[in-house]
């Protein structure tokens, strides 16, 4: 048996970067950014207002000053002339300062009379006045990589990027293999189930960014498995479900390493979870997970997501488990990590606490469904009390 | 000016639900389930194994006892005997319990030559036996409303779900206002700056699960507003972008007014935040927010995801705040709700903690597109130490 740790650099390993494209910006939230974004102009690209108000000159500025309105500065429409001694220029937020002033004076304190204004008597100390490149200049950079948020998509429109340049999403063919499979809304037999791991296995992988392609069920025959894995041509990795054992039935080891394939095989150290397949097999990396329903979504987020962010680029594609405490004791852990399924919620204080669910068989969905953690208790852990800090991932 | 809970109160009522749809499974991950979803059959369908190994009577299973293998019950092929005394059938994970046994001896503890397996002299006592419907049985739900894990849709599939009802997408209309405004990609005029906050809300708003449609920007006229008002006939929400402040050149209000809104106005107790503009008009409820960068954003983070969530029949609309350590002495606050831009990261025990990013003026997205969280500093709060619990949310 090999460590999980051990078995991540083996994975991940296999994973390489799946290249570039340009997308428009209103597309872009959520993508990995893969080169950086220059800004080409200065923000704001002149001194401007930060409130509505009046610019006049910082000097004459005291209660009960009066100006007399010369003209008005919009966004959009600046103010043509300079302003002189004695003399304001209404102002809105975000419109140039005019030439000549050099602070503006909320509206709020002064009182206007026709084109004259009087200052209130206490008035603050701001300029209330934004000075060119504020926000940022040009050559100020969004830096590679970074998945983009909905801030630096603002920010980016900003510094008139119209297209950006991201990382591809990898390509997954997913292959569930079985003939006790039927998919949902067919009728099974008596001895058959329903093809539920590729379709959680999407919904993970898509949101971690992969475009995912569900490939027909592939039956226990050479035939039937060669077939379907000539459907998965072009992608950048392969995943099969169910067939990864040792069993007596288990095809695909054999049908991969026909096909070329450099085959690993990981007893991992790990619950739940049973060996591991993985390898190369012509452009693709390919991993085999265990038919277990459980076994497979835990796999698949522990092995299958790291990769998945590798070949996006992400600076660190193993994702550092949180830290919260446990609700309650747990008993000392055998020689396998235990990714247990665990349900995160807030104590009176607002912090988050973990509460592994009761019912850790591997053969259990609908504890998958309601849980939103993996508690990870590390081979050979101690036991511990109620309160202790143990670490998770979010799932 | 009013509390953001009252102001939150007024415009969350603005909002209603829009509906369900039918989606295939495959696609549902990450949307808000509209009706249960109900279990037409038993998981697993059959007694069935939980690990491979042989099939036989559990009064009979004692140290180095023999058993005769008579047949084979793999996944999709049960075996179609019965297990007498003496009698074993090699089973795989997952295939169906033959008839007259009651334990699988795992095949790490089974010797075999030829038709015949000794068992070990150490045998765990575990039956490694699923019963029919372990998981879930006929009649069971996954219960709506929930937004779909990748773990509840490995359940539907498992449940035998091909498609799905789930909330309809709210359809929003941004509308971005103001003559100083052009596109990313254009050439500004000297006057001019990009349009950034509709490409941040359109990120912001879909992640929550609204389609936008993002209408041409519209000038700073009544024929330009009315025009692209026009455009967003179908919306559940419209929401503009800048003109909704009290400035001499803020049509919104005005246009809206005429277009049949019950027109409110709240000046909210917030920084960042100006007034904001809240009614329906026609079929939609609108939003007018302020056209500064991170006003905007972070009203449509306060305001607007909630009444999204609402729309798609969340549970609960308003976000819970999280509480975190801040690690920097904070003053105290005005009276106005104060949401810092912060950054979120883990100290070195693993807790989340938070700190405040030096510049909060509200005309810097680089500063908004730096942070991942904001910390929450109540109306009127105190001053506090570095290291006290604040509220938070994430961006």
């Amino acid at each position: 048996m090999i460590s999980v740790d051990e078995a991540l650099a083996k994975t991940l390993a296999l994973a390489t970067p799946t290249g570039t494209e340009n997308v428009p910006l209103a597309e872009a939230a959520g993508l990995m950014l893969a080169e950086d974004i220059v800004a080409t102009r200065n923000q704001p690209p002149f001194a401007s207002s930060a409130m509505d108000g009046y610019a006049v000159k910082a000097v004459e500025v005291e209660p009960h000053a009066m100006f007399s309105v010369i003209g008005e500065s919009a966004a959009g429409h600046g103010f043509d002339g300079k302003v002189g001694a004695g003399q304001a220029v209404r102002i809105f937020t975000g419109a140039p300062v005019p030439e000549g002033a050099d602070r503006v004076v909320i509206q709020e304190d002064v009182t206007r009379r026709g084109n004259l204004i009087t200052l209130e008597t206490e008035l603050d100390s701001a300029t209330y006045i934004r000075p060119l490149g504020d926000d940022f200049s040009v050559g100020d950079r969004i830096t590679a990589p970074r998945v983009l948020s909905a801030g630096d998509i603002a920010l980016a429109a900003s510094m008139n990027t119209p297209e950006v340049t991201v990382a591809k999403r990898p390509e997954v063919a997913l292959i569930a293999t079985g003939d006790e499979l039927v998919m949902p809304g067919e009728a099974p037999g008596p001895d058959q189930i329903i093809a539920s791991n590729s379709f959680g296995l999407k919904a993970m992988l898509e949101s971690a960014g992969a475009h995912v392609r569900m490939l027909p069920i592939a039956r226990d025959t050479r035939a039937s498995l060669n077939q379907t894995f000539d459907l998965a041509e072009g992608a950048d990795l392969i995943v099969t479900i169910g067939g990864a054992s040792v069993g007596d039935h288990d095809l695909v080891g054999d049908v991969t390493e026909e096909r070329g394939m450099e085959r690993s095989f990981y007893k991992i150290a790990m619950r739940p979870g049973k060996p591991l397949m993985a390898g190369r097999v012509g452009n693709a990396a390919m991993i085999g997970l265990p038919g277990n329903p459980v076994s497979s979504m835990v796999c698949g987020q522990i092995f299958i997501l790291p990769m998945i962010r590798m070949m996006l680029g992400h600076p660190t594609p193993l994702t550092t488990p949180k830290r919260a405490k446990t609700t309650v004791a747990m008993p000392a852990n055998g020689p396998r990590a235990h990714y247990m399924r665990a349900v995160l919620t807030t104590d009176d204080s607002g912090n988050t606490v973990i509460t592994p669910l009761m019912r850790q068989d591997s053969g259990l969905l609908t504890v998958l469904s309601e849980a939103n953690a993996l508690l990870i208790r590390p081979a050979h852990a101690e036991a511990i009390e109620a309160g202790t800090q143990v670490s998770y991932l979010d799932i």
